[in-house]
């Protein structure tokens, strides 16, 4: 199939081009993978914010409330909103969609959902795709929002220059909850709800975190590769009310502080080559995993190899050893 | 280092030869390969049942019951809970085992919680080898219980014998939330909490959606080879009080007729094929990610290859195609 003609409204700005070469990439990585050479080119504008919070922890209202802030500076918002623990595409989290939406103007205001679909597997893979085609499509800013609190959103948002993450006053374990893997990789930590009791406690828990320097982002200590080597930036606290708004100029202050942090530092450079390799273990990952389940659905060698392990004459990872040296992969 | 005189007090039945193993497999693949490759001789005797259903379903007081029962029947029970959404090993999971251990003697019964630690990444495949040692150790029945309704679950319980899932009355949405992928390959549906107003209804609402042909893990539509193309087993609905004790003997009666229809009908067999080709292809999996993460980090030809799609001289498939090239993948 020829995408030209679509590629060509989107790079215009045309919001139905986008959308329909959204769904193409989302299904089918031979078409992504057209697309996305066809467009790579015009991508690398767009200012990537990653936002996830606890459930509960308010993140529509916030991301609303955030968003109308954005489009009264005159940008252009995608909303790509990830759901890992989710197979389906709709629920709860579209419901909140749609109630988003009727507080915009579509134009200048993109909403994506995304969940965990079966037949692709690699949400990750999916989700950098999707954000490449609002970055191509002319937006500023692009929010990714996750749910939940798991490994997939780190992988996730490792397209993001900037991680936000939502708590809330009383909500006592979400510290606890998301702090494995996620808090490593916060830039800003947002107490929301900030009219509720606890608010200034919930402030002085997450200090408390980042003392004990479980903020391992850009710190010295991580001395690999994946890391600056050196030790910065100190994540950020803001409390914000979005329901009133109350804060949020304090908040796009400090997102265009660490903006700027990442400019100056250089460490962009280093988030660039992570994205690549990231993208690129995404799509090998999908691609070799492919291979092997074609391998072996369907090869002689490969039903021999079954019958000496159900005689208990051979173990599974001894089969897996062949098959790598089948593969020619030892 | 030299496992054999764990695996030789396995064999026998020592619970901390099965504990000590069961945390190496987990931390090493190298190890797990290595016991799995010993061990592997002395698995095939225990039967696996898969447990799941949504939060709230009541699934530690079920799986507390029916572990009673089955000890009076004089089997040795292993119990093992999978939580995919979790990078945590503890909190409120390991609380219910606490809580659940207080039940039993020890003797017959081996309780132990996964969580989908970020270091191994293939939780489906540290089940299988967990499940394999404590088939070795004697356990008779082993129970693997999972948390939530995402695929990992399905790739979880493609080495269970019999899928069980518990929905509760009044639950609305539990249906809804846990049938793509996991609703298609359960053998018994348990409506627990039968005391509870809307039990029936909740029966009723289980025999609609297998009216409309959602359960496919039988059926003759489904050519993949995965599946028995024959369509014997309906999948059958019991309800169940799990505080009482109530329904259990019946419950117990349709686990029974199951593993006799397995048996019978050879489905036993494409089971078998199927644990195999599903084990191979997550140790597969997990070699083959590490090789790639290898090669990402530390090859010249690779930091290459990431200046030109830095440059948007190409892109990341174009990148991942080279490396397929590379790795002699093509």
């Amino acid at each position: 199939m020829d995408y030209s003609n679509l590629i060509e409204n989107l790079i215009k700005g045309d919001t139905r081009a986008a959308a329909r070469l959204i769904t193409l990439v989302e299904n089918d990585i031979q078409a992504a993978e057209k697309i996305i050479n066809s467009i790579y080119k015009y991508t690398g504008n767009a200012y990537i914010l990653g936002i996830t919070g606890a459930p509960g922890s308010g993140k529509s209202t916030f991301i609303s409330n955030l968003t109308k802030k954005l489009i009264s500076q005159g940008k252009k918002i995608g909303i790509v909103c990830v759901d890992p623990t989710s197979p389906l595409s709709g629920g709860a989290l579209l419901g909140d969609r749609i109630r988003m939406k009727e507080n915009f103007s579509l134009e200048n205001v993109f909403i994506r959902s995304m969940a965990n679909r079966m037949q692709l597997g690699g949400l990750a893979r999916a989700t950098e795709d999707v954000i490449k085609i609002l970055d191509a499509y002319g937006c500023d800013i692009i929010l990714v929002e996750t749910v939940g609190v798991g490994q997939s959103e780190v992988d996730i948002f490792k397209s993001a220059h900037t991680v936000v993450i939502l708590l809330v006053p009383g909500l006592g374990d979400d510290i606890q909850a998301i702090k494995a893997g996620i808090m490593e990789i916060t830039d800003i930590f947002v107490v929301n709800k900030m009219d509720l009791d606890g608010a200034d406690k919930k402030v002085a828990e997450i200090m408390q975190m980042l003392e004990l320097g479980m903020n391992f982002k850009y710190s010295e200590e991580k001395t690999d590769s994946d890391f600056a080597k050196i030790k910065q930036w100190t994540p950020e606290i803001v409390k914000v009310n979005s329901i009133t708004g109350e804060n949020f100029d304090s908040l796009l202050e400090l997102i265009e502080k660490h903006k700027k942090y990442l400019k100056s530092s250089k460490i962009i450079d280093s988030y660039k080559i992570n994205r690549i390799k990231s993208e690129t273990s995404q799509i090998l990952k999908y691609k070799i995993t492919k291979k092997v389940e074609k391998l072996l659905s369907s090869n002689s060698v490969i039903d021999d190899y079954i019958k000496l392990v159900m005689d208990k004459s051979m173990d599974p990872y001894s089969m897996a050893n062949l098959i790598i040296k089948l593969l020619g992969l030892e």
